[in-house]
């Protein structure tokens, strides 16, 4: 069986190209992995996403133990099948969304009771029950349990929190054991204190993984703070592992992430955005919901090619969001997902040829020109 | 340019096997129409209706008329551009639903004066005005005007009606005036009175269409009036044009129109149950919301080759139907109008192979055996 391997290719500045070898497949990062909170991402065959060059998902542990729950999947041969997809998975712990969307949630250092969102089941989660139920469903690169305040938060509360998160990522290498072919990552967390980032980045390398997520960031603080603590907290990581930053981002922040030594990502952007009527385009954000696209016969990007732009008019795509209808969605959401690989193809080319600088200055030339002129 | 041309290769009984040359592509008959209401077949891409195996779409009139308009799909090329449908389109008239979703409407020997069910908006209704809407459409089969009570009705108002739609067939005839490589479809009423069908017939061959539906069915009266009628109405027609069975139906109702010298027939049924969890299968109707398929690891139907059945469990679309994802509708769609056409193709077969009788006795059987049994 293959070995979970990072090969890093070729840097510049600090910027990364590479690739993860699974069993399931190789992942080429820098990595966007799409969301498919529920066992899909929404309004998307697989094969679809895999048609727009995504090498991995993300699965939700929290939303798939809830419904349909992961003894479920496991007797039903596991989320890649029950969900039909071939190629790596990686699960988050439950540990963030538990804090985000559970109700009457207890916090204590042994872990998390809280209730369903969903019909109010009573449930806990820890270091050991979310590395069960990660193996039940199967996944490939499994999350350690954390837990992270929102920001800004005080200095001792984020210090609290990152250090019972630290003794949290023991307990989660200790009940992941030996599992050949999976990778268990740990999650760095210290808020935007560069202090309290080193230590947390200290306690996971004695405790080793297989790769290192920068977590707790994209939770309100923004992007120049962000962009702050990446100048930074990547480099505090082993650099023959890979690096995930965990829920990033939008096109740009994802740029200055990858220049930053970033090698995967997540987010449900572009298929939340799909489903409201917005899409991602090189030249930025267009609202297909405004009445400017009524009688326009252009695609949404003339130079892109995928099935939303080469078949359907920014007219199409304005009535059938308008008229409320599913294929709205389903090319969008197609539309942002293949833009947003595009970008990590043209990244990571743009790494390996040593010319990331031209590459990031051309992506904000071509930004700033603004959503393609009215007709 | 190909003409319009309707080849009848084999009958078996009253059924029959042929096929219509069009423009746009040769339509196989017995044929099943997918709905293509607003544009779009509900949750499904034009790529994979045409896998299904369907060969011509059908768009509605009323609600293109009015979202996006009709004038405006001209301007962007027509339907078939705008959906991004090469094939065939059929757009019915736009009557039946004026009736049946409009608000206040007022019909006069002129036409039906209305307001939008949309955004309350008044539009007009004729069979000029229809004709000349399925024309901007860029329609390749075009219904004639016509209007129609529901069943039961009083036999005075059925036969006032069907001799409007009759003079409107004739104005619509006049209307739709000469183009070659479109059709135009008379549409015969009378209810369920055998001589109001006869004399809607003789009005229709006199005045001479490219194809006839027999209309004003499967508007409540069952399934045993309606076959009652058809057992009469579709003989009346000429046998050597298309026969088209508006709004019909569920996969029974299929069988005996086909047995009866039905060539076409359309429904909103497969898309629209699949929406709702409901799959309609060689087995009868299965109900995927149904708590027995939560841990089903089997697929709807194992005899099954749509990418639904060869791919997902039926536990899997009992999940992602609860979970309210959008996949549920589209797996579903996609395997409801994978069996219709199925269902349309052993039709063809059958009657080819003079072997209509052993095919419909194979169909109850099957059906009457009832869903597959629980693990």
């Amino acid at each position: 069986m293959t070995r979970f391997f990072f090969r890093l290719d070729a840097t510049d500045g600090r910027a990364r190209t590479g690739a993860i070898d699974t069993p399931r497949g190789t992942i080429r990062t820098p990595a966007f992995m799409p969301v498919g909170t529920a066992a899909t991402v929404k309004g998307m065959m697989p094969e679809s996403v895999a048609e727009t060059g995504a090498d991995i998902l993300l699965g939700n542990t929290y939303h798939l133990m809830l419904r349909p729950g992961a003894e479920r999947i496991e007797r039903l041969g596991g989320l890649h099948r029950f969900m039909n997809w071939d190629g790596p998975i990686l699960t988050d712990s439950g540990g963030f969304q538990v804090m985000s969307l559970s109700d009457l949630r207890k916090l204590t250092e042994d872990g998390v009771t809280f209730k369903s969102h969903i019909d109010g089941s009573k449930h806990f989660l820890s270091p050991e029950r979310s590395m069960e139920i990660q193996r039940q469903l199967g996944s490939d690169i499994v999350m350690a349990f954390d837990e992270c305040p929102a920001l800004p938060a005080p200095r001792e509360r984020v210090a609290a929190s990152m250090r019972m998160s630290m003794r949290w990522a023991a307990r989660s290498r200790e009940a992941f054991g030996d599992r050949p072919g999976h990778a268990l990552f740990g999650i760095q967390q210290g808020g935007l204190e560069a202090d309290l980032r080193e230590e947390s980045a200290a306690a996971l390398k004695e405790i080793g993984f297989d790769g290192y997520a920068v977590g707790g960031l994209a939770v309100g603080e923004g992007q120049e703070a962000m962009f702050a603590c990446l100048d930074h907290a990547p480099e505090t990581l082993p650099r023959e592992a890979p690096r995930y930053l965990m829920g990033v981002g939008k096109p740009d922040d994802i740029v200055g992430a990858v220049k930053r030594g970033i090698d995967m990502m997540d987010c449900v952007l572009p298929s939340r955005s799909g489903r409201t009527g917005q899409a991602w385009t090189r030249r930025g954000q267009v609202n297909l919901k405004n009445a400017r696209h009524m009688d326009d016969p252009r695609p949404l990007d003339e130079a892109c090619t995928c099935p939303c732009c080469r078949n359907y008019s920014r007219a199409y795509l304005h009535h059938v969001h308008r008229a409320g209808e599913m294929i709205a969605g389903m090319l969008l959401t197609w539309h942002n997902l293949h833009y947003y690989q595009e970008l990590m193809s043209g990244l990571r080319a743009a790494i390996a040829g040593g010319r990331f600088a031209a590459f990031e200055a051309a992506f904000h030339a071509e930004r700033a020109e603004g959503d393609i002129e009215r007709l």
